[in-house]
């Protein structure tokens, strides 16, 4: 098949798109993004990569990193981790306090905000501190990304930290019902430094080939994960990468794939690729518009899926 | 692979498992069905059958008519549908009213209980009475398997009618919001007559033979949905099929599936084969306890899921 | 003081307001009423009258019936009623369905929906049937009010009927929790009956004398609750009267009152007079705008409130 | 009426219900009171006092401070509070952050926390600054207790800030939705500090018969409120002054009144007196199980109630 003239079609295609949507405008590092980028990027299995666009341009991968803090957790915790956080869609926004309540003080899955917390608390506990815990994610970042350069955005992180009170509010709420072991405010920061990850979508779509292949890099051998660690990862990314969008995108794309709200997206077709978007503008959902859009349209083409 | 020798390890490791979990006891028709059964059949693209325990036992499909409904119903309307139910995953119950009355009326996904009753409703409107309807099922159940001995239990139909107070309030708060056509008594009553359609799990996997295979029968070579619809139904048979318990089935098992409350699972492996399993006694959640457990022995052995 | 100087100051002060807020258009009866009207009638111990505007016409008392069926399920079954329904006030909507789920069926008070028709149901328990049961609230309203002309607008009743899909949702979720003894329709029916008594304001204020003197009509003599009776029907008013506008009526106006979506408001002045409005154009919360803003500025003029 | 002897005959009978109820335990400051102590004191209009049991011991008054703070905010703000707290029954528990979410970080009313915290939040804004804020509620209660050697207790204070995450959650989620000026931890410390006030039972009745007489202390001649202000802190007790058992409170004992954690509730008879007791054992509401039985059975001797 021919990646490069597919993706050239999307590119194409996607450019009347462009203008719609917004971008997350919570905190002006984010806000200040030039809007109508796009680009998009493809790993094969051998390391063969295509692109489009504003490939070279870095985002903030924000939710993303979920994904990876997760693939961390569960190689330490594994099935210990679940009874701090639980594994279904929860059907509510990103940021809802509701159903934690109820649900007294267990997140629903580690990809709405609460449950990533949850994970960066679990993090910290084990690698005894916050600055070891975010290191051993920068360097886990860097390993399955084989780029010994990727930072991430203080400057992001800070701003995050002055409009921290919902995630605040969150991780106090998960204390009072004893689902949290430090203090909140470091767990919260150093969550927001983790987010703050920067990537181009050559990098992110490298960077996730362990999870196209049953958890071990196909490159250079390394294996992060067991094959049913990898499968649960794609799994959870189905049913929840996308807050309550995730059954709309699993309906209409039908890829294991997770959003960030710097406009990200990582898509993985199991045995055979990983695809990567950014498109900065959301949806209502808080996705990128355009990415979103731009995976519908590669699935169609392609008729690739997992169903 | 040698499935029949799979079937009959999974068959023998299962026995332990067999008294736990509950039979569904809501009403006497099945209550009283024998609690310690089992059975397990594998369909392969040319109709291949394996087979193990009790398979020719027939029992009360129930929620898995869902697909069925679900099929019929985006065949007609297409994206008409989604103005009327939704294609996320609840968080909640099976038949719970909390997010229906937030979300006015509109269902979350055609497989929770108010949604399949949406569905009923649209069909009945489509096809101009309930009668047509019901006979617009058994016909498409009947076309599906290759059986037109396939019938639907009265004496379950009848039965749940009794106990229908749940679903009425369901239908009564979705007619209250104008999210309703036709009378909801008989809307309700054909909906508890497609519930109660009996196969064994030879059937069952014969039957959804055309969603491992983009729509078309692979040997009658009918064409019953398209590509992309199968695609749908099979999306959201991985997000919304097992009520909330879906996360966790689609995080330890990995296939699309569908789960009924009469003990029957059936489970699609695209492009490969479908699965179906049946044993009555259930999980916390509604879903047969063994059957849930004998598809993850299965996908453990075989390394087989869509991730 | 002179009670009609201060009806005809409140008569002139309310003109300007009466244009503001909706008349309840769910059902043609209801609609079609002439909208700026407005009337207010005191009545005192000794059986004085004081009135002012519309006190001839006769509308719809609605939810201010259920204070009627409540006294009556107080009387019969005493503390024995509170298994059945609560005496909290609910925080939500007067038709919502989720607090009632989340507590298994159980209402949270007699004067939401909910609340009104399981005592609706239990009246019909006790009397052995509908008509029976009708009849006795019609008796009582006409011993109270010392006017045995007063009847139903079954015309109204039936409209009620055509559209009591919530209502209907109510009571079959009720029934699904084992809080409902008869057949949905006809509890429903009889509610709606109940509801579509007519009055004056006039008549209204003479049949609630019992509840300003400790359950005891002061010019009948006669003893319709007991003093306690009369006290808990009063706090009822107070905490669960408006629905979830209750803390601000209370919080404005400082009196035991029930509103009634045909506009009307009865208010208790313990040990000294009962008042009646009615003005048919509701604020959003379904109170009458005008009948409110009248007792509120009665209690001003007057100093008079319970606090 | 001899309101010593009915104290006694209160003493009497409510011994054998001391046993009954748990002392608040989440906190080590509260967890130690000696639980089966009781007392309860009555102030008169012209300073009369009766009282029985423990009326020298000293509690720490907690949720009824709210009524202090709010006296002074709806001095202060006047209507131009009700824009950052309601004044409506919640239907929930005292710290749920439920409805806080869904209602957009507007507290349906002062006596939950997170009103409570709004309205010290307010006080420090007006105050500039915290301690400047707790200073002038100290004077405050000094002033209407006449009683310049009133404190808080900083142990429990501090003890309280340890245990404080559901709080500053509270906190946190209202700051997420712009509902907050101040600094999150100052606020909820200021906040512990005012529910730290002691006093026992005689002084809390004397200090709050500025709400029993249109808000000017009859003794003292100060007019702390004004008389349509003091009408609205007694309603708001009435409706939201015990949590989620409001409605039982006003409907079993007819009075408005403030319960504390501590063990204290007070409660008021407009133009005759003020009523407090003091006992720790607590309800599942988080109510003085005996206190409330005692006020409940004052009211039964006294036949006294504002219905």
């Amino acid at each position: 098949m021919d990646y490069q003239k597919i993706l050239d079609e999307i590119y194409e295609d996607i450019q009347e798109e462009l203008p719609n949507g917004k971008v997350a405008n919570y905190i002006p590092a984010l806000a200040n993004v030039s809007p109508n980028q796009f680009s998009m990027s493809i790993t094969l299995k051998d390391g063969t990569q295509y692109n489009v666009g504003n490939y070279e341009e870095q985002f903030s991968i924000q939710s993303i990193s979920k994904v990876l803090a997760f693939s961390l957790a569960i190689d330490i915790y594994s099935t210990k981790l679940y009874k701090r956080v639980g594994v279904e869609p929860s059907g509510s926004a990103f940021n809802s306090l509701v159903q934690l309540e109820y649900e007294n003080g267990v997140p629903r899955n580690p990809f709405i905000n609460a449950g990533a917390i949850v994970i960066a608390d679990a993090l910290i506990s084990h690698f005894s501190g916050e600055y070891a815990a975010l290191e051993k994610i920068m360097q886990f970042t860097r390993e399955i990304s084989d780029d010994d350069k990727i930072s991430f955005d203080s400057s992001v992180a800070k701003s995050e930290m002055i409009h921290a009170s919902r995630n605040l509010s969150l991780a106090q709420l998960m204390k009072s019902f004893g689902n949290f072991d430090n203090d909140v405010h470091s767990v919260v920061e150093n969550y927001f430094k983790q987010c703050a990850i920067k990537m181009d979508t050559r990098t992110l779509s490298r960077a996730m080939l362990y999870l196209a292949f049953k958890g071990k890099d196909p490159i250079s051998k390394k294996q992060f994960l067991t094959a049913p660690q990898a499968k649960r990862v794609n799994a959870l990314m189905l049913t929840c990468g996308h807050y309550d969008a995730s059954g709309e995108f699993a309906f209409n794309v039908g890829l294991p794939a997770k959003s960030g709200v710097g406009g990200g997206i990582v898509a993985i077709i199991p045995n055979k690729m990983t695809i990567a978007v950014f498109s900065p503008r959301l949806n209502k959902y808080g996705n990128s518009h355009s990415g979103t859009l731009a995976l519908q349209m590669f699935t169609t083409k392609t008729n690739m899926s997992i169903f």
